[in-house]
């Protein structure tokens, strides 16, 4: 053991700890959650210590010799995966991050003052608040490492929801040509193709695509150099002109400085936006799960237009059956993703003044809503899109069997004839075909038209704008 | 009463109703919310009806006096406010809108059968679904009816927001040279002006101008041409090419036509993006609304730095209480968003195939949510922000008062010294400044730039980008 | 126009109007929803003042001439259906309803004088504030009134959800041997029946009716007597102990005074429980909703188990569809429940102190929410539910051709070998008892069990217990 | 490595591990979660393997040497912490469970061959299917480990919400003669107490008690013997009357058997109306942190009526801040909670027909947000509430200062008249005493009756009702 103070007094700190005792009354204070501080942001707070101590020596404000040590522990530290034992924290916890902050500052000056030989909690030479924290606040240190860490996990996103369009863009070709029944509130609607189907399901995500690039805009734009409430406190000219600068070059991110540092250091808006993005992609992809296991449903007394591939025995009791074990995860991901944006839009509401002191649990909610939505996409495709194949003989049955060419008789003996023979076709379960010939309303061209299923259903896509419009009738 | 029959049997009509069978048979299935549909709705089927017609006779697939008869009737609904005794069916409906649809045909048909001098429900002539609803389909129809009256929603919207963004900025100037406490968690932080409050309320507003902008886009995307499931199923193709530039001509609107039809009559998600841009909008609403009320509370035991004009009295049994009911309804219009969000997300998710059957509840909630924000924002802009003044003197001594210069001191004599000192302020009554002066740990000059608020206040703007770096010290 | 004054300034009042210049600064401050107080709300109001002037007479505070003015105005005023031009206030409003509280009182007020030939606006004898609101206050009357008003709401709710249960007992008695595929994720899992179907439905139900039960106790609960914060300033003793059993005389309502009258004014977590309730059972219904509309998907290319009742022709386009309307109203009640318990939880937890001022949205969201819930259970049992039939031979062709029986032939062969045996009838088309009968692998007392539905298949209710135990195997 | 098979092929298995091929699949099909599945979960899937294997030996179902190591393998996997290793799928899962059903059975199966000297995977003596699942389905015994599980984590969450309750208590008693403003909407009402302020956060966590307790009791009814949708196939007569008994007596729990297992396989309101409670009582204590910060706040322009405990440095810049970072945790795990709430009720509503396969996601949110709630009511209890102590001082001049005592004057002078005094008293800064003493307007005893602060307030209990009336005026 070894002691430490702060201004509320002295405590007992495990002597292999590398964290101090700021870490040590948030570990007494928030026995929360059982995970840790996400190790994305932790590693963007150590960026962004080492730009500061880079910054503040540069500006003269730090001896240069200390911000070396500080320099070299931080480069130490993100070298290989993160020790989480110096970083216990829960990631819910009280005081706007303060103690993840303090965290990070007493870890480096601790390593640090190990590199230089010194003893762990010798403060003097290398101090988590004034040096390690020089021109900082957890006001701007950690809304900012926040942004970094959301960035960095967004690039999966991005790539598991770009595979997934193509994905479903291969499948919309392949069964361009399948034709089988539309369904419009789960009732026989008119024919259409398994292809538009799949390119039904992917132009949303295209449309996610966009609107989350547009809602990852905010998040490359920090509030460093306003520490505390955003007026710059404590903050040199130098540090304040520099800071995002260079930590844009240590992190390769395009990132720059806001523009009204109290409104960065205070508003949530972009995390409310950026949530509300991530839960249109949630129930997009709940509606294509929904899909999928109504499409498989069966094998005998569903539908069972498509097969999802078998991934896993799918009872524990009933031999045979296999489950649609992947969109089910996918709607559970996405269910998920509901909450979290309740949770965020909450959180976000709350802040009060100069700060928001519930970014923890916004953190927390969206680091899960994405990692979860990423190995959703990767398992919704490779485990379930990738394999679907299509059940021909039964879409084709049940265009045959259809009632749906009725609307096609429409323009030519109105509605309400039309939907006579159709009544008539379900109460007797003859072939609207079999009782339209008895009926000699129709030339045998228009019978043949009316019946012909490339006349009706169109395709969805051209190489020009994406619409085929029929060919005009000569 | 007169007698309507349909697929399913006869039933009697009031005599003077304009609506027939099917409105009949919807107000006996959903007697659900005292409320009608929204006439903006309503309206824009009307259009719609108008440029079908146009559209099918110049087709040659509608005989030219009927359609004349149709656009004649539209042109009179239109003409002047909506009698909705003719559009009586409840907004929250089954069946995706057809019961909406239906009304707006029966009322079109009864009209211009009434302008021909024909008797109502005699639909040889000109009727509902042959006639007025030709080469349509509820499910293109409702959606695209749906986007207009929201786009028409959305201008006042715009409107209101722009001018509460500008009423902002304008108490942003006047009170610039107005310094008071900044607070973090509640907690007396340090200082700032309460031109920077004002502005930082401002900007979270700008970027909700932008992200509502780009949610409105895919509004102008209508599946006109689409029918019953996107494939254009009894189109001609003169329809199908012409139906939506017709419509922008009619209602002066720059629509165009979805490139995957399927895709636009299926999926909600735009619906979900407007709706979270909404949410987003009055989460920020909400938090000015908070702020706006912790700031003026008082008279005496509150926090009192800014006074909202006094609206009505405050109390029905206390006195002299005036209380900041402007900002309490905002926060309640946006809780009510909240909920709304909540509503569109499950009902856009709950879609199946080739429809989403649930769009009257996201439309009804949509259409409140708009038509509540903007009037929330027009009465917090005239009713309070316009009327805003400060307590100077109040905020004068909260700064002389505070213990926030200890920050100021840390780079001197860094952060335990300083923290000791504030601790003592508090404890003892006496001010920071009293005691650094017994101190003897600053000179003259430290200890005037530490307590002269200009040199630590930054304001949060420039003509150029924004922000105001501190004047590098000499 | 007649002029009012009030402790901020005078106003013009429409010399038509019985409200007063309170009512008048509400409309301008608060043109938020185009929808007035609820109805039940004002009567409750009406009630609880009649109550009041009463309890004050006999207190001996109120001049008794001016107290049976008073009780005689609330008479008339509620021995008919309120004109609502009376009370045009939005529902949703700032101040915590104390613009509605003001606007009862004045029109009270208003409808005595001139019962006693006064001019309307003549305050001296009869005064909305001293005289009206005697020993009240918003934050008791308003509360208050919201609970008499839920009461009366859920009166009819109450009705319609036994209703409910009542019809879907006597399918699950009608439909007791019809047996049918049960199905686990959406496949085929093993045998039930129908009445299993409509018994599992209606069993949440009941346990709703408990719930709801249990969430309404607390209303009856007042907080009448603690005027302002609950210490009952401005109240005499004997307006203290006789207010409540005086409005439970006039109610007829077994109403109670709180035990803590602080907290019963200032906490709002009996509309958050009540709103919980009434989400669950919105659950419920959905889910009900949903598998009605799987079961008679069809009808050639769906499920169709059963017919639901057609209700009106289901599409504007396709003769003859018939569409899952009344199934599909219910959905929507449902996902606007969810919304109204995310405002509702939101605004209770806003509540700050001795008041929360966000009541109005807590009402507005439960009356709409109950009376939503109690049509849409009326027209799901009368539209729906009470006319479902079933399709027997689809049925028991489902049962013939399925693979379920494998889970019988496990006992005796094993799980690995059954699923062999269901993934060749799956594969080849034929059924599982030819494929049986070819192995050899059972005695034909065993097969004959295997197949036998009736050993398969048990109901769910006995009349002693609920549940039937399968007898003895002998 | 070793090679197991199922049905869908054949997959190495790590030589190390005591899972199967079910397992493994599971892996590779839902890499989604971090966090495996909560281990109370899997003790009580041990503890329901334990009773089915003693439950089908007595029934002769299973071979009673079978029987005999199955039960000795759960016997030594409850006997100490789980080893996690042993149970890696992420607890979001698709297949309702499945896979954590073949786990446990996989590791009780290997364990028992192990203990017999047999190889792992050599399930032909021993087989996870057909012996240690022998009656069950994952869809009686996935839900029943659920409800053991919530049973046990709420035992823990009654004690905290308990002991928190009598916190709050001991402080009500002990502030019940501080006197204190009031405030309604944030503006000074009335005086109240500061220990009415603790009775009434006090109240709604009572009512928590009863609700949570309404919403336990139902997870002590268990759907064991329904196996595969409620029909018990593959169940054993001696098996379904015992199963239950003899798992309440292995567990020490008052286990039942639910009556219509059908419905107690496929309906999750249970789950719903539990998490609705957990709601509630988060937003009860959201709303007691939220008063704390606001009553704390300061220290020099806040309303600091009360200190929190100083619980960690509040600030990593400004010295001497201290945060209440206590309640501020209080609040994350509310809006958390919040959000469990919204994914619970979306995925219970999502359930189809004889199953809902969404309960992995509906467990998870459950599990953390009773652990979540737990513990923030032990640091909210330990690290706030047991410590608070009030600013006398500045409670006494709030009152002295304070308008309010308008209210009492209105009674003998009229609302309008104390409302011109009020307003005089804000205007010009003199006490509404000293002005009253000028107007002559009050005798003497009137004058003390006003201002004596005894006279106003009312404490909210007594022995008997909980309610103390005014005593009667002489």
């Amino acid at each position: 053991m070894r002691t430490e103070s702060d201004s509320l007094g002295s405590l007992n700190i495990p002597k292999v700890a590398y964290y101090g005792i700021h870490t040590q009354r948030a570990l007494h204070n928030f026995p929360i959650s059982s995970q840790a501080t996400h190790p994305e942001l932790i590693r963007a707070f150590l960026e962004i210590k080492q730009a500061a101590a880079q910054t503040n020596a540069t500006a003269g404000s730090l001896d240069r010799s200390v911000a070396k040590h500080i320099v070299s522990a931080t480069k130490t530290l993100l070298s290989s995966p993160l020790d989480m034992s110096m970083f216990p924290i829960s990631d819910i916890q009280g005081g706007a991050g303060t103690s993840t902050n303090m965290n990070v500052n007493e870890v480096i000056a601790n390593v640090a003052l190990e590199q230089t030989g010194r003893e762990r909690g010798d403060y003097k030479y290398i101090n988590p608040n004034d040096h390690v924290n020089m021109g900082q606040s957890t006001n701007d240190t950690y809304p900012s490492s926040g942004k970094i860490a959301l960035l960095r996990l967004l690039d999966p996103l991005f790539e598991s929801l770009t595979a997934l369009i193509d994905s479903l863009g291969n499948k919309a070709d392949e069964f361009s040509s399948t034709y089988k029944m539309g369904r419009t509130q789960l009732q026989d609607a008119v024919p259409t193709t398994l292809g538009n189907s799949f390119h039904a399901w992917l132009k949303p995500l295209r449309r996610d695509v966009e609107r989350l690039n547009a809602a990852r805009e905010p998040l490359y734009m920090l509030n460093m150099g306003g520490s505390a409430v955003g007026s710059g406190i404590n903050v040199s000219y130098h540090y304040q002109v520099h800071i995002v600068p260079n930590l844009a070059g240590i992190t390769k991110l395009p990132l720059t400085q806001a523009h009204d540092l109290f409104d960065a250091t205070q508003n949530l808006d972009g995390f409310v936006a950026l949530s509300g993005a991530l839960k249109t992609l949630a129930m997009n992809l709940s509606k294509i799960a929904n899909d999928l296991r109504l499409l498989s449903s069966g094998p005998r007394s569903g539908l069972l237009e498509i097969n999802l591939p078998a991934k896993q025995a799918g009872s524990s009791i009933m031999p045979g059956k296999v489950n649609p074990v992947i969109p089910e995860v996918v709607n559970q991901v996405a269910f998920e993703m509901f909450g979290f944006d309740a949770t965020i839009t909450t959180a976000a509401e709350a802040g009060q003044l100069e700060l928001n002191a519930f970014e923890p649990i916004v953190f927390r909610s969206l680091f899960a809503g994405i990692e979860h939505l990423t190995s959703a996409m990767d398992t919704l495709r490779l485990n379930a899109i990738d394999g679907i194949n299509s059940n021909k003989s039964r879409l084709a049955q049940d265009i045959d069997l259809s009632v749906s060419f009725a609307t096609a008789m429409t323009p030519i003996i109105g509605y309400q004839e039309a939907a006579k023979m159709a009544k008539e076709s379900i109460k007797t379960g003859k072939s609207l075909r079999q009782i339209a010939q008895t009926r000699n309303c129709f030339t045998p061209d228009q019978l043949e038209h009316i019946f012909r299923i490339e006349d009706i259903v169109i395709n969805a896509r051209t190489p020009e704008h994406g619409l085929v419009l029929r060919a005009p009738k000569k």
